[in-house]
Formats: C-alpha cells, sequence, structure tokens
C-alpha cells in the first residue's frame, strides 16, 4: 500500500482514464497492477464518451482515440496524456502543450513493445512467404504438399524505419540468411546497436527508400506515422519494387496508400501482404482488399503480449503513482 | 541434351514413377528439370495404382505412399527407390534390400529442405503463440488488441531431434532470447556445426527428454520416424511438461501420440498445438483436435518451398541421369 498523500493538487483520489474498448488487455492489467493503491482509480470508457468526462481525469491513456484540441480544451485538470507504447499520431501535441498538458509514450525498447512487435513483423512474413490463406484451403479440401511456398532464406529485406522495432526485426532475420537493407532519417544516433553493421547490409536515408526498393523481395514498414510518412508506401515506391515481392505493416495502417496496394495486389506485382495494423480500425472483415488470396490481416497486436502487456501496465501504474505523489517520471518519454 | 546411351540395361528410356497425387510440384518440378532429356521418362500414377504400374519402372519417389513387400516383389526393374526428402518410414528397406533394389533420401543439409522445415517450425511456433485462430476470430468480430499472446523471447525451447533441421531451428531461435535444450543420440558426430554450444544452452540424449520437458515451454519435434520414435511425445512426456506449454511437429505426425495430446488439449496442460503433419494424412478437417481454438494445423508443407523443392527436383533429375548413364550417384544419401 503506498502513501496516499496526494500532491497531484486534485484531492485525495488520483483519476486514470483508458479510452475504450479495444486492446482491453491494458486496462484490465493496469487495474491488476494498481489493486492495492485506493487512492489511483482507474476507469475505462467508450470512445464516444471521452469528451463527457475527460474533466474528471487526470491522466488519460489513449489507445485509438484521436484526441484533438476539442476534446483537450475539456479536460480541464488533465496532466499527461500518453499511449499504452508507442504510437501517439492521434493526439494535438500543440493543443495538449498550449494547455499545459504533457504529452509521453512509453520507450518501446525496454518494455518489450519492440521485441514483440519484431516477432509479430517475422510471423506474418513468414505467414505471406507461406500463403497462410492458400494453407488453410488446403487443408479444408485435404489436399496435401500445397501451395509451394517461399522462404526467408535467399531474400533481400527492406526495414523503412529503424528504430526499436527495426533493430529487433533486424536482429531476428539474420539467421534467416538474408540481405537486409534499411532506411533513417539519422544513423549517427546512440540509441542504436553497437553491432548495428552485422545487422544492416546497407543503410540509407528516407529518400533512398526507392532505389533500395528495387532490391527488396520484402518491404517492412517500422515507421512511426507522421505528416512525412503517411501514405509513403505509394504507387510511386511500389511501383519501384519487385514484380512478385511483398510488404508487411506491423507499424500504422496510413503508412500505406491503400489504392496503390490494391492496384498492385490486383495486378499481380504484389504477392503478398501481411498487416497487423489497416486504415480504418477496426478494419472491416469484408472489405475487397482482404478478398485477395494472398493477404492476411491480424487485430493490431503486434504488441499485445503478456510480456509487454505486464510491462507497459507497470509503467503506467508507476506513472499514475508517481503523479499522485509528485515524484519524478521514470517510466515514460515526454514528447512536449 | 545428354547422351541417350542408356547403360540401365533397360532399352534407351529409364522411367520414373511419382507416387502422386500429393506434393504435385515434386512431379511437376522434375519433369521441367529434365524436359531436355527425352531418354528420361516421368510419370505420376494415384497411390493405388502404383503397385499395378511399378514393373515398368526403374526409379520411384514414394512420396507418402507405403511401400510393402508385395509392392517390392512386383517392381522386378527398379533400381532406385527414394524419397523427394528425407522420410523413408514408408519404405520395407529389408524387403527392398532382398531384392537388390537401393533406398535413398535426398539430404536434408544440403537442399533447402532443413532451411524450410526450419522456417515452417518458426512459423508454427509464433502461430501458437499469438493464437492464429483467435486472431481470426477478433478481425471477423471487428474486436481489435485482442487476444493477448505470448513471445517467444524469454521462453526455453526444447528441440526433439537435432539433425539438420534441428540444427537450423536453434539458429533461428537464438537471436529471439530463448534458452535451447536438445535431445540427440549421438553428439559426437560430425554433421553438427562448430558453433553447436553456442546454438544449445543444455544437450541430453533420447531419455533426457523427460527431465528436460519439465523445464520447456515449447517443444518442437524434429525426429525421424522410427520404432523408437513412435508416439514418443506421449501421456509421460506431456505430462513432464509444464501447464501452459506448448507442442510444434514439423517432422512425422505419429511421432505424437494423438489421445495424449487430446486429453492434454482437453486438460489445458497444453496450452497450443501447432502441425504440419497430422497421424492421418491427408488429415480430416473435421477432427475433433482441430476444434480447440489453441490448434492450427498446415497441410504437411514445411518442406514444400520454391527453394527446396527446384533443388531436390535436380537432385531426382540427376540420379534419374546417372541412372540412366551409369554414373555414380552424386546427389543421394543411400540407407541399404
Amino acid at each position: 500500500m503506498g502513501d496516499s498523500s496526494g500532491s497531484n493538487g486534485h484531492g485525495t483520489v488520483t483519476r486514470v482514464l483508458f479510452c475504450g474498448p479495444y486492446w482491453p488487455a491494458s486496462t484490465n492489467y493496469t487495474k491488476e497492477y494498481l489493486q492495492s493503491y485506493p487512492f489511483i482509480q482507474v476507469d475505462e470508457v467508450g470512445l464516444e464518451q471521452v469528451p463527457d468526462v475527460i474533466h474528471n481525469y487526470h491522466l488519460c491513456v489513449v489507445k485509438n482515440r484521436r484526441i484533438d484540441s476539442d476534446i483537450i480544451a475539456k479536460a480541464t485538470q488533465m496532466k499527461i496524456i500518453m499511449q499504452y507504447g508507442v504510437g501517439l499520431e492521434g493526439v494535438d501535441v500543440n493543443a495538449a502543450t498550449e494547455h499545459k498538458i504533457k504529452v509521453a509514450r512509453i520507450p518501446g525498447s525496454t518494455t518489450g513493445n519492440a521485441v514483440s512487435c519484431a516477432e509479430m513483423a517475422i510471423y506474418l512474413t513468414l505467414g505471406v512467404l507461406r500463403k497462410q490463406k492458400e494453407m488453410d484451403t488446403a487443408v479444408n479440401r485435404k489436399d496435401l504438399g500445397i501451395p509451394v511456398g517461399d522462404t526467408l532464406f535467399g531474400k533481400t529485406i527492406l526495414i523503412l524505419g529503424f528504430g526499436a522495432i527495426g533493430v529487433e526485426v533486424a536482429k531476428r532475420l539474420r539467421p534467416f540468411g538474408v540481405r537486409v537493407l534499411a532506411t533513417k532519417r539519422n544513423w549517427s544516433t546512440d540509441m542504436l546497436p553497437s553491432d548495428v553493421d552485422e545487422l544492416v547490409d546497407k543503410k540509407g536515408v528516407p529518400d533512398d527508400m526507392y532505389e533500395f526498393a528495387e532490391e527488396a523481395d520484402i518491404v517492412i514498414t517500422c515507421l512511426a506515422l507522421t505528416n512525412e510518412t503517411v501514405g509513403v508506401v505509394d504507387h510511386k515506391f511500389l511501383s519501384s519494387m519487385k514484380k512478385g515481392s511483398y510488404v508487411v505493416n506491423i507499424a500504422r495502417g496510413r503508412l500505406l496508400d491503400y489504392k496503390a496496394v490494391f492496384d498492385h495486389l490486383n495486378s499481380g506485382h504484389l504477392a503478398g501482404l501481411g498487416i497487423d495494423v489497416a486504415w480504418m480500425e477496426p478494419f472491416d472483415p469484408d472489405d475487397p482488399i482482404l478478398k485477395f488470396p494472398n493477404v492476411i490481416i491480424t487485430p493490431h497486436v503486434a504488441g499485445v503480449t503478456e510480456y509487454s502487456y505486464r510491462t507497459m501496465a507497470k509503467s503506467v501504474g508507476e506513472t499514475a503513482l508517481q503523479l499522485h505523489s509528485g515524484k519524478a517520471f521514470t517510466e515514460i518519454e515526454f514528447v512536449n
């Protein structure tokens, strides 16, 4: 049981709002982590109700709720808006700054989020190479020994975005016998592992992506979604890729231009698409792009593992406790 | 175009029989490889017709056809019975030896078969950890962020059988941050890579499997099917495993005792099962074991990739050409 003398300036209870209903384990695991601290109140409300209740809360975990300037104006007691993970593209950071609200993510390199996302990237890559849907069809038709899949072995992989997730993807790809190309804005950062030259055969900046695409059999997107990266996998980029190549996206759905991807699947230029994230979420299961036999989708769970979710619940829990007690924040990275 | 002067003692055409209809690419790719050699005739017939036609052939690729002593007695012109891969458990080798027929496999370490099977083992392992069926259900229900999966990171993996496939599996597991245990009859063989001690944290002989199972979160079976290994994953073994552990089988279906596996899934002791191979093949898609939400199956395609199938087509093709011309066999490994 912690010290209940709050210094948050809002009485004896610090209130944490989760914007639901998706990724339910984030709320549940955080409640479990904080269950012996009655002076921290954790609630979840549906996306639509958020504007009506946000004025009651000091800490908000946004999940996939857009937090625009209108909502921020209502968040009169809010101290911190944060993500259960790294993606803050839905938060109007400037508006938050104006209202003296801090905005934060949980760094993926320390929580298992990057590791979890990297494992999902490998899973989806193998899934498209092995033609997951065709395998299911074969089982149901009592076929054996079809389809003929493709190996990772011998392939050239382009990783777009070489942050915490990209690094973990490259580490896991190495022993598969592949060539790894990667693009990153700034390769001189000290966030990179010391053996980066052993992980990446060819390093480039974002503008090199079209040239690198010409060599790639598989492109894995590991970028944050920003004004610069939205729709970056477009007609120009996909046309630069080889015929018969694959795209895997475990980052954010809108990195991919839907129409460009659809057209390149339709023409057969793209041999397969594996996505954990989509253009709208939840994604319509009847969307035409999912009808291609070489498209597989998972329900935005790349980072959703026991390991990362327990660790991130601790990060949110500790942040709530630190906010309550006025101590320094040790678990989160502020962006404003 | 090769030399058509046959020294096989059976006229000018060497006849190759594929036992069909499954794994169709094996036949098709071999035909393509041999298309410029009219003196090699490649045919495929259904499993039931094999006994009626086998007397016409010099080389037989068995696939999943059982070749017992009755069939071998009919194979009056047969020189070589071989597998398109490594598994020869369906061939009565003693009867073949009596009839002076050689029996052979294509060593997996050189053809991409081991690499392909290892990639499939990683794919199925990630698939059971991430709960593939539950992910599909979530997509179809428009859920987001469920199920909570499990990471490979932090797990202990027991590899049963550390031949060519087991070695390739261990290599690929290393950067996932796991502990690897492995059992093997003979660790002093020169077939092992020089860095085996970096790949395996704990080495044992087959009798150690029960003790090792107590530590394992995931068991991956990479054993040949023999009288010693049939049903080796039985009640005793599964009960030795931790509650909440997983089994992945990319080798042969009958390594697993069906009832024992079923019972341990039913009790919840096993958290998941991923199989590329089954007890009967093709496996009944309505079999009760496939109704568990944590069981996934693929249609015996672990070794079926462009890479391995093109390479093995070359092995069969060269074997047919060498048989035809009386030259030494360079592609296959005889077992009698």
